[in-house]
């Protein structure tokens, strides 16, 4: 029995655009002499629906949709597709009024329906808000094979592994039970650094637990802060890696359930794919997926960004154009009176290097005439954050000019470490429809940037930047000088932060695994420094509430998974604090 | 059996604060004979706490303060605490980590732990995000007399009242089954127009049709979007009325449960308290709480805002100023070439009317300057949103200058109505820490503002406003010129949308009652409009996203609860749509 996982790469809503891709690989599939197709979880609406789901009429145009297709799948092929059903007895025995569900669809007909188990409901996920959990096993015959089926967390709950229990069910134990040939699993599971490995590792030690080969289809494709890298695979009953689609790219993977051995045999690739050589690979194809995901699916084909010489928004500018294209990024530099030579100099050389335009704007003249707006009620103080605030504003209104102007996708360049400090500013360099690197503390940035360069010398150009690029991307002045806001004259960040090595490992620990200041003081960071990090965390929620959605590449990003309190008075150190704009 | 509800105004995470309060409120209660005291749920953290609940810290420093709180409540008073507990068998049987509970406390020792059965995970709320539902009746015994305890949402579960079961178990049914004397209710349920009646009609049904008597304690004050109304209240077996708090203030409430005939006797006060008189009434109410409290739990005396002349910034100065005090708003009038000169009279004549100080900025200069830095990449392209836009950005530019130099709030005045349509500029007049009728329709600000003007004629001056205001708080012109945003000359919101009642009634059924297009329709609204309405809505969610916290006077308000995706396809119209910037 050929099965084939068809790696999508949906957009949210698309209802007509997603099922014709199914359809469209259904095709290539039978083609192939699948006989049994699996698609993403939710892949006639694409995950996460969020809050469409509300809607009784997306509902039913989804049920629409699903009986539309059926009749257009290819005869022969079974497919397993991912939609949502009703939950009929809600209204009388309480409930969520639906069920994320997977229908069996042979030969025109929708012949079963499935619903998923186990919701997660924590992080970035709310499935609890939406759906009502499936209370039975799934499973089903086909051409006398018995098949399991699970939909993503139903499989991520092997308290053997994890160490402990998520939840009280665990649909593959019951599979097992049941003796089914294989399981498979239809995911929608977003990246994180090094999240396939932990998939692959999982779902390894399941089978070999389970006794079962598990057929596992992720989806790819980004949807605003969620990047979703694939990496589909399947894995036999002793545990071994049968085949694995690519990572950060659609495709279609073929492979054999071969009855008499009981085994997954590998068709198409004829061996696993590669994975991405280190953290830094696959990152940097995660936030070129995630950018080019962005833009495509909200419209945008040109892309506009600051460009301030620092290595923030350099990072982001070669991001912007392996994502887009180079032609298609325009970089805006707008010195101030404050700024350095090299600010210039350092951010023409990366968009020579780049191949990107580039337009400067200096706000010297707008500066000014804020100064005059605000001399009478401003009397009698002194430079300060305000004034500096203002600097960063000025460019963020020319940056919007820009975007608006010209239908243009604004890319802000702030990095995990300035927002969770606040050292950034609101309506100012935060603004812009996505924020590539929410998500990247600044450390990476730098390492993002050195691999960048590595890649270069070694003559692997990353994928869609120009052939002709020099002897390296980023330009190496701006690895090697202090990081600086410039907002006023001598300005460095290390005059205020600890250096990011140590800001970055407080970061983590405070907000990544919710560490307290005793516990990080314990592991030998000085007491103020992480009391001082602690507050500055805390008093920029009102900043983070407020920012682009961001790419996600962590466990724990400041995203729609990070829901905290504004007018809050806790802080992990035990001190009581009183916030300032 | 004398009870007494502390109907308090905890701050999220103010542990020590919140604590004692409570203590406060306890030897209150003891001192006028109470023997058991109630307090809202979750009151010793404040709802919702949010991720701060995924620190195992704050969890601990909350168990804490429990044992710290009962040796300081008065011996005699059973006090029931609102607190979180450990689920001790997750990691081994799975399920949440914490449970939603009440500490029942007495002669210094916690004498039992119930847990929330129902959690809400819909709209604002994630519960089962954080909780495990606790599966036991809750009830105690206090000098022979047998009381239930219920949590909130597990009394929202009367299938009889709404027509439909929420949920499968239904507490009070099993407390019922139990023949407990009385059950209490500790909740903290925001408010919404109308919710009051709705609460007092449920829990009217729900005490007649189990036969029991019901003490429902509400918290009050407002956190972030979520405004608290309190208005607790008990009322008898026969559904009768027995007593009320105030709503939109703290409060200790005070009843006899008389032993001999079962039934509930109010004591202080003694007659229910009076209910706002209407929805104007109370939603002002509620919007001068949700600023109050916004302002002072973040640390701020004074706000600032921007003054147009037009109704919108009226409304939220006049609000500003019942909330923190004329004398701490500063109004900032920043008139362009395209302003009318009437909104410059009309802004002062609204800020001598509400004594509050102003400050005028104008913003042509800076607008040239704009134009000049602009002129060669602007090149050939015609006046349109992109300058207009720079426009508000400009004023909110000067807008936070001033917030940040002086440490002031920055109230930003957009309605929802705006909000939703997206006829508001991100990083312009969407500045701020708080949007204070976000979640306003343009149609209820002309209510709300001709029911200010009604109050000051009958004499009736709302609290905390001036008492010498003239014979109007709103001018007569804000409210009888058409609405503009004078981004060009001549310029009238009516230009492109409907009548705001037209357009505020089509985004009820859009957003609010989740109607499709084509149901709209059929109400008899023009297919045209309903269309380009419903489009608006959608590619306006990217700004959404960006929006300052905005006080939830609605079922359905772009909030915390409010989770739709950005990059998405799916329009209620049928329509597929390519956003713009």
């Amino acid at each position: 029995m050929k099965i084939a996982i068809a790696q999508l790469n949906p957009t949210i809503g698309d209802l007509a655009g997603n099922a014709q891709a199914i359809v469209q690989a259904a095709q290539q599939a039978a083609n192939q002499g699948a006989r049994l197709l699996l698609t993403p979880e939710l892949s006639l609406c694409g995950y996460p629906p969020r809050d469409l789901l509300l809607n009784p009429s997306f509902i039913a145009e989804l049920s629409d949709t699903l009986q539309t297709i059926a009749q257009q799948l290819p005869n022969g092929l079974a497919a397993l597709v991912g939609t949502v059903e009703t939950n009929a007895q809600a209204s009388q025995q309480g409930g969520k009024p639906l069920f994320n569900s997977v229908a069996l669809i042979e030969n025109g007909q929708v012949k079963q329906i499935f619903h998923k188990r186990l919701l997660p409901t924590y992080d970035v996920f709310d499935e609890d808000r939406y759906f009502e959990p499936g209370n039975q096993s799934n499973h089903f015959y086909l051409d006398d094979v018995h098949i399991g089926l699970t939909v993503c967390e139903d499989l991520w709950n092997d308290e053997e592994f994890w160490g402990k229990r998520n939840y009280a069910d665990n649909p593959i134990a019951d599979l097992a039970e049941l003796q089914v040939a294989f399981t498979v699993n239809l995911s929608a599971s977003p990246y994180s650094i090094g999240k396939q490995q932990i998939r692959e590792r999982m779902l390894q030690h399941t089978a070999q637990r389970f006794n079962q080969p598990i057929v596992y289809a992720n989806q790819v494709g980004a949807n605003d802060d969620l990047i979703f890298d694939g990496g589909s695979f399947a894995v036999n009953r002793d545990g071994s890696l049968v085949s694995r689609a690519q990572c950060f790219a659609p495709d279609l993977l073929l492979i054999e359930y071969d009855v008499t051995t009981q085994t997954l045999i590998p068709q198409v690739p004829a061996s696993p794919t590669v994975l991405p050589t280190s953290a830094d690979a696959e990152i940097w194809l995660a936030l070129v997926l995630g950018v080019r995901d962005y833009a495509r699916k909200c419209g945008f084909s040109k892309a506009v960004l600051g460009l301030s010489g620092g290595i923030d928004s350099a990072l982001v500018a070669a991001i912007a154009a392996a994502a887009l294209g180079a032609d298609n990024v325009l970089g805006i530099l707008m010195p101030s009176p404050y700024s350095s030579d090299h600010s210039i100099t350092d951010a023409l050389d990366l968009a020579h290097n780049l191949g990107i335009k580039t337009q400067t704007i200096p706000i010297g003249d707008a500066m000014a005439a804020f100064d005059r707006s605000l001399a009478e009620i401003f009397t009698g103080t002194e430079f300060g954050v305000a004034e500096e605030n203002i600097q960063s504003r000025i460019r963020g209104t020319l940056l919007m000019g820009v975007a608006n102007k010209f239908g243009y996708l604004l890319i802000s360049t702030g990095n995990k470490s300035e927002m969770a400090v606040g050292y950034c500013t609101l309506y100012g360099d935060m603004n812009g429809g996505l924020a590539a690197i929410a998500d990247v503390p600044k450390t990476r940035v730098y390492s993002l940037c050195e691999w960048l360069n590595q890649q270069v010398k070694q003559g692997q150009i990353p994928a869609n930047l120009p052939a002709t690029i020099g002897p390296e991307i980023i330009p190496t002045h701006i690895l090697t000088k202090p990081p600086s806001a410039e907002l006023k004259p001598g300005q460095v960040d290390q005059d205020s932060l600890p250096p990011y090595d140590v800001l970055d490992d407080i970061l983590a620990r405070l907000v990544e695994n919710h560490e307290s200041a005793e516990q990080i003081i314990a592991a030998g960071f000085d007491r103020a420094v992480v009391q001082k990090i602690a507050r500055l965390v805390k008093i920029a929620e009102f900043k983070r509430r407020q920012a682009a959605p961001g790419l996600k590449i962590t466990d724990r990003a400041f995203g729609t998974g990070w829901r905290m309190p504004i007018a809050q008075r806790w802080l992990p150190t035990g001190q009581v604090v009183t916030p300032t704009s």
